[in-house]
């Protein structure tokens, strides 16, 4: 078996890399919307607001776990654009990364809707609707809620994902908190539980292109029908737009307030204690770890 | 005290492993199926939906806790089998480990029916069954949504399953995500957590055969009768066929998708930062952590 | 001010573990009790049985946090018991810990009764009764449900602390789980956690016998009057002796089944992978480390 | 990009700091108050006092993961206090420090107001009160229940506080639990988390002087008026001078009851394992790493 599954071995890194993402996306939403299809169709008994949180921080967590020793572990083309601006990832690789992390998300609720068809047939009475008392489209992709004007809502996301990319790069940012690697998928997970807990309201909080795109175009196909983009006054765009504005203001939050006034690698290496850098070897090897840690 | 207890001091290998597998499976059940106990018998007074997914995963995680430095803490009949098929585990210990299995749950349910007897009489009225208002026999298995098909019931376990092992193999993945052994049992249970979360709506996401068929054996032999077996058309050995197939597929997607193509060992160690490897003493050494640890 | 206090520094041992047993359990039942006291008096408000489920988690885990590096945090006198019966416990010690472990509860209740002063008296309307709608002695101790006969309660209180011990003794057992020092008090709050969900709607899950009777003790002196010992048929001495039993049985199963049957410390150490080792020094102080560890 | 924001590098060290402390308070704010928003204008639908237990206690894990490694992450003035008392933070730091974190604390109130504009228009009717049935001042500062007493509430800030000190000296003192520093921003965390749980219902548990007076500053500005000095007997002064008291209160307690009790380093360093010591280097390493960690 073991020989078998060798054969089919990729040597190939670009395509290996979009593997992981499309795997690593394709967990985040299954969880997560999952836990959205728990709730919505069994009426809040078997879950509320809270499992939906625990499920998509959850989800990123494992999303992470998955993917992050091949790719890095963007999940998130906002993500991966921030890291071209900072110069840590490949523009070049950007529109594989996020063709593959759509790719994912489309799968992943097509993955929900399966799982979830009898209860969905159950709940709509077969009617696939985006609005009114049994709409199911919420179930894959967001929505405003109704007073959410379209400015509000692109404040909404622009600070939500700001407030995410502060997390992401304080978690990876060795010289403030020098976090093991294989402790930031749960951090990274918890970042997206306390945001979802405390941004969530207005508009579902989805941070991530990929993540609200790919299922928007799975409910379209998969007969919720052109509603899809025309709810909440053709609301599909913003969940697009505003986290790639929001990751980018983030990431300059945190690189201006934090990160670019960490003194060089040299005098800090004389003044911190000694435990964190033992067993860092030299400037190269530092470096390949930065740079695989810090995407997360 | 502790001489005496040395007496009893058993080498067999093989017997060790059985009694940790039973003991292991016996924590997880004591906890998930004493949490929807808690749940059922004080009508959601003193827990819900999400107290059930929490003692489930602490379940899963004490249960590896408490036997995994003897028997890799397989605790579940689907994963043995995926390891016996990824050749990562023998193929002769199988039916002892299962049988094991089972033991072990259906002690444990039996258990839960003691130290919850009286709250079980209060609540029933003395009567146990299987459906109606005041059933108790969903507290031991599982049993279906009405709503639910034979088919969809079938589709549900499998991609349960499926993405236990994605999440399992991942955690157990040193190439990839190379999490301390310690932190592989909270993991696990967050695994667990995140599944009940987001697919435990539609049958109670059994994902083992163990958990589901040794409790339900205890409810047919305690007073709850034939109907164990016959309720939701038959629905008993969904959870045992299911998720076998769920766990061959989630080990063949995660295998496809990423762990073949981790470049070879000696390649991949020159790549990586040197602090994952430096305590790692030589390619047998490493064998046998791998070995102790993938079974997680 | 540092100086001021090294006054004070006091070198005799058993005072010291002393001290830090009466925190300990001081901690404990100020968060515990405290997270009762929230959700009874804001009637579900602020507060359900998950969180107190929660308060007592973590008030054990910021109690061994408190006192472990000093007496090794047993917290319990079921723990101390069991430790001295396995020999890894003074016995001369045993009367001091158990003292100050129930006079940390009663300093705690009284500081919870104070805190929530004005709570209680609103609540209430100013009668402190152990039963009845307004009860409020519960907050404080623990009380049977309704349909629990003494012999039910006092295999609930066995099962749910042999429970306890098997989770503690497999975490401390370096040969089965190895975990850092450090992750173990997070995990012994995770095991009452999970024991609070699972087997906690029967009797309030004491499961220690200096958590009830020191509070239980406070109530008496404080005007819930003599009710507090005659109340659920005189159910005070349950919490006080059944733990003691459950604690021995939990012991002895998790030694018969896993711990004994260990292979000794050498022909271990060659078999497992030489990164768990590697900082051990040599077998006294690999000794100490265990005493120190074991005990949580 | 990289060497544009070099070009803004800051080298002094005060100024670094007060950044560090501003944005680590702004943090904590931000998913804290963000997450009483969020529960508040949805009546409790998309979240409940779980929630926002959960959005204080990860908002000040993110708060202090932002700015430990420059600051040591106070984030809170009575914190400050109790180590400049202690000898360990200078005084003249002390009022920069006070400064940015009320300014931090104000910033992310209005943020919030920013995000949740339209939910609190839609909420309150445009109309912005402190008390009544749509209330919306809570949401930023704490008031105290209609029963409480400020003999009460000053009694439940004070004991809250000395509780908060007590977890944050314990897990900062490498002589009694030696955590791990990556570790500590989550155990602070839930430390305030199970605070929020156990101490919340009385007066919101402020704890902190900038986390209530800067956001309360704020609506005193944005439109809430005099009411928000004037509310709950003028309630304002109690959550800034209280916390101080009891900050001190609870520093006290750990001293006296554990930490100047610890033998002297060298005694203890034979005592105790190597494994925790082996990676420091001499004494006034160990010097800069306890003071970079206690503050926490």
């Amino acid at each position: 078996m073991e020989r078998l599954l060798k054969k089919c071995q990729i040597r190939n890194q670009l395509i290996r890399e979009c593997m992981a993402e499309c795997l690593g996306v394709y967990v985040l939403i299954l969880f997560g919307c999952g836990s959205v299809a728990q709730v919505v169709t069994t009426e809040d008994k078997k879950g509320q607001y809270l499992s939906i949180n625990l499920g998509f921080a959850l989800g990123v967590t494992f999303g992470v776990f998955v993917s992050r020793g091949v790719s890095g572990a963007h999940l998130n083309p906002a993500v991966s654009l921030s890291l071209c601006v900072l110069g840590r990832h490949s523009w070049v690789k950007l529109p594989f990364y996020i063709f593959f992390q759509v790719l994912g998300a489309f799968l992943a609720a097509a993955t929900v809707a399966l799982q979830y068809y009898d209860a969905i047939q159950a709940y709509s009475g077969g009617d696939l609707t985006v609005t009114g008392p049994t709409a199911t489209a919420g179930i894959f992709s967001t929505y405003p809620a109704d007073y959410l004007s379209v400015w509000g809502g692109i404040v909404d996301q622009v600070i939500g994902t700001a407030a995410l990319l502060l997390c992401v790069l304080a978690l990876g940012d060795h010289r403030n908190s020098s976090i093991p690697h294989y402790l930031q998928p749960v951090l990274v997970g918890a970042a997206v539980l306390v945001i979802g807990i405390s941004m969530g309201s207005n508009s579902g909080y989805a941070l991530n292109p990929a993540r609200d795109f790919g299922p928007r175009l799975f409910t379209y196909i998969a007969g919720w029908g052109s509603d899809v983009f025309k709810a909440g006054s053709s609301w599909w765009w913003v969940p697009i737009v505003a986290p790639c504005v929001g990751a980018l203001l983030g990431t300059l939050i945190y690189e201006l307030m934090v990160e670019v006034h960490h003194p060089s690698e040299q005098s800090q290496s004389q003044a911190s204690c000694p435990e964190d850098r033992s067993d860092k070897v030299g400037v190269e090897l530092e470096g390949v770890e930065a740079d695989r840690e810090k995407p997360t």
